[in-house]
């Protein structure tokens, strides 16, 4: 289902593996909209101004050149430089300062667009790739709930999409600094760095990289420890059982409590806090999320998040947000590449009418405005060759029916699957529901 | 309904404008798909080569490149120059020629998706914006039916969208190549750049520029006449009448014809044959399309295409096409400009339930899943304030709907706009079909 393609790093799909990436997209949209979230599409490009305002990724990005520019040597007056978007985050919290005089806060929006990152490719890896975020945003204020309203929908999302169970993971930033500040380590930085590191490099690997950052055996073996509790529940009662106790850790692990809590009772089983994930944790504030597909771990996080105490500022108001973003490229691309499943046919029609000969092309014509005018996706065969070639041309697409209409007039339509051919008229034949549109099968 | 911005010429909506942009993309796949179309998304970005092939569009290309790279000052082994794509043809004749063998022909695929071009941006002329294109590509042949069935797909697309009446003016490059031939003239290209400077500099222009370029007052004066030509039935008769025959001409007279045939039965009065439409006649061999939207002639043409007898070719094969492209963008920006419609709501909610307190929430939280089960997209209220705030904050957005839960468990639903209150059961309660989803009005 992948498409040949003369440049790695930007996949492309055939037609069905397009409409098994459509019922997907199709989904994610029609859950977030359920949860009132509201569609929003920000520009491809940046000024790079603002794309290296975090720094650290810079290196990934495309940066843009209009070719006449280049060969006029910029001698005209000068463009901002602009790039390519590396995430939907940026965009969003531009957007945000700019419009918010025009939004309702707190703000919910949704944004499936494509992202650019210059990075060399890899399996599962894109330069180009397509990401689903959603993001609630406060001004100057955003309720703790958000941050257990955001992963149940995220988990809604991903369960009812053709794939195995996934499990979202856990931790807050406030539980690890409350916990290191509790042991007295300094840098919390540093023991972030060295736990997030813990599925590559083990316990030992983690414990040398620490102590060569200053901290000490005992602290960072108390570090190990917190950073082993993997619970459903009682995620307080765990972590207090270290020994550890101050009000920032409590404050941590009340939110985790709340939100274990919601979870058992509306997607039981599918959040565990997960105190070694650190990823992203120097940057958010609050809950931290990351989520893995059963039996496909090696995927790595397919959705990740977190809160930000500022997602945006301009100096004068600060927006703080929560966020998780699906990789749904990465994501199809498992789905088909390892043929996760099938679309029922490789083309939206569900009919195609046979033409008898070119001068009847207009009847046949007919035939399928009258379909149509019912929804149902129909085509005209684009030759008036035997049946049987007119057939293999609707099997070879995956089209189940083929209507056919003698000279006297009358119509007849043959489910090509088994060969079963029925009068039928046009103003009233309907194909059975689960034939009408394509469908994705297991 | 424009966001405000930053960079001209990448524009931008706002919620109420999205949800306006999403109605219109939405009815635009239907469309699509209920003729057969299959959905395709090509890479954002294609080798330089490819897309200089044609050359003259080459200064408009936004080159990419990374960051790192250039900092790397290309020292390392050098990538393929890379650009965006400034349309959705080039890289749809490149996807036919790498994928030909997984395809089956003729091929019939849609494609929605934003290009690029490096222009000067002016109003309605974006740097970034959205196409929406349709094709039917042929391997070695494509019957001309596809040329008449084409421009009706896209009649009944635009027709379906809340603007006024298009009309789709339609020429022929064989009838214009066979007149030209017929009344002698040498360079068929010079005739066709000048008449398409009609409607800019005149008839008197227009001669001007033609004896500048050799071409008679005789023959000029003829070619004016055609290009006078303005019908919706009987063109052969009309051309004819000015005395100039060969088969060349015959052959497109009668494609002309029989395109106006069929659109007098399928969509009386959209069709028009404008033999003075030139643009694009250089690389078109068959049938060439404009559309103008009534009282927006303006915006030049909305949605422009024609017949290539080669839309791609790899040496060995050639496989002609038919196509057509709507800006999108272009069209939304007008929409959205003189406010042609608005949005019922600017968010997708259609209930937000009220929270009584905060230790209450989880309740608004099952009345919200419920709702949610049945298809009515629900919001619970981000704070619990007083419910004359709560109310304000679903009227800002154009909620139609406040659900209230009393401590006796009763539960009420009250529409703000008439300040009818009811009682109502999450688990059966459904609002009037209209207010379930946004709707587009005008």
């Amino acid at each position: 289902m992948f498409a040949k393609t003369s440049l790695s790093g930007f996949p492309e799909w055939l037609p069905e593996g397009r409409i098994i990436e459509n019922a997907i997209l199709d989904h994610l949209r029609k859950t977030f909209e359920l949860h009132g979230f509201a569609s929003l599409e920000t520009r491809s490009v940046e000024t790079l101004d603002e794309l290296q305002r975090k720094g650290e990724t810079s290196k990934e990005v495309y940066i843009l050149n209009r070719l006449q520019e280049l060969k006029e040597e910029r001698s005209s007056k000068k463009e901002r430089p602009l790039g390519l978007h590396f995430d939907l985050t940026v965009p969003f919290a531009r957007f945000v300062i700019e419009n918010a005089g025009s939004l309702a806060f707190p703000f919910r929006r949704y944004q499936i667009q494509k992202v650019w990152r210059g990075e060399r490719p890899q399996d599962g890896r894109f330069r180009e790739f397509m990401q689903a975020d959603i993001d609630i945003v406060g001004d100057g204020a955003l309720a703790f709930h958000h941050e257990v309203e955001l992963p149940l929908v995220m988990i809604e999302a991903l369960s009812g999409l053709p794939i195995p169970p996934v499990t979202v993971l856990v931790n807050n930033r406030k539980v690890v600094q409350g916990f290191c500040e509790g042991i007295g380590i300094e840098s919390v930085e540093d023991a972030l760095r060295a736990i997030d590191k813990l599925d590559k490099i083990g316990a030992e690997g983690v414990m040398a990289e620490m102590l060569e950052n200053g901290i000490s055996a005992e602290q960072g073996e108390k570090l190990l420890e917190m950073a082993a509790i993997r619970v459903e529940s009682g995620v307080t009662d765990a972590v207090l059982a270290l020994g550890v106790d101050n009000e920032t850790l409590r404050a941590g692990l009340e939110e985790l409590d709340a939100l274990l809590i919601a979870a058992t009772k509306r997607a039981p089983g599918r959040v565990v806090a997960d105190l070694k994930i650190a990823r992203g944790l120097d940057y958010y504030t609050g809950s931290v999320y990351e989520t893995v597909l059963e039996g496909h771990e090696d995927l790595g996080s397919i959705c990740s998040g977190g809160r930000y105490d500022s997602l945006a500022t301009n100096g004068k108001r600060t927006y703080p947000g929560v966020g998780l973003s699906i990789g749904v490229s990465r994501l199809v691309s498992r789905i088909l590449g390892q043929e996760l499943v099938h679309a029922s046919r490789s083309v939206p029609s569900c009919v195609l009418v046979a033409v008898n000969d070119e001068e009847h092309r207009s009847e046949a014509d007919d035939i399928a405005y009258a379909l149509r005018s019912r929804g149902i996706p129909t085509e005209v065969s684009p030759n008036s060759a035997k049946f049987g070639k007119q057939i293999k041309f609707a099997d070879k697409r995956g089209i189940p029916f083929v209507w056919f209409t003698n000279e006297e007039g009358v119509s007849t339509v043959k489910d090509i699957r088994t060969g079963e051919q029925v009068e039928a008229d046009a103003a009233t034949w309907m194909p059975p529901a689960t034939d009408l549109l394509p469908t994705v099968v297991k």
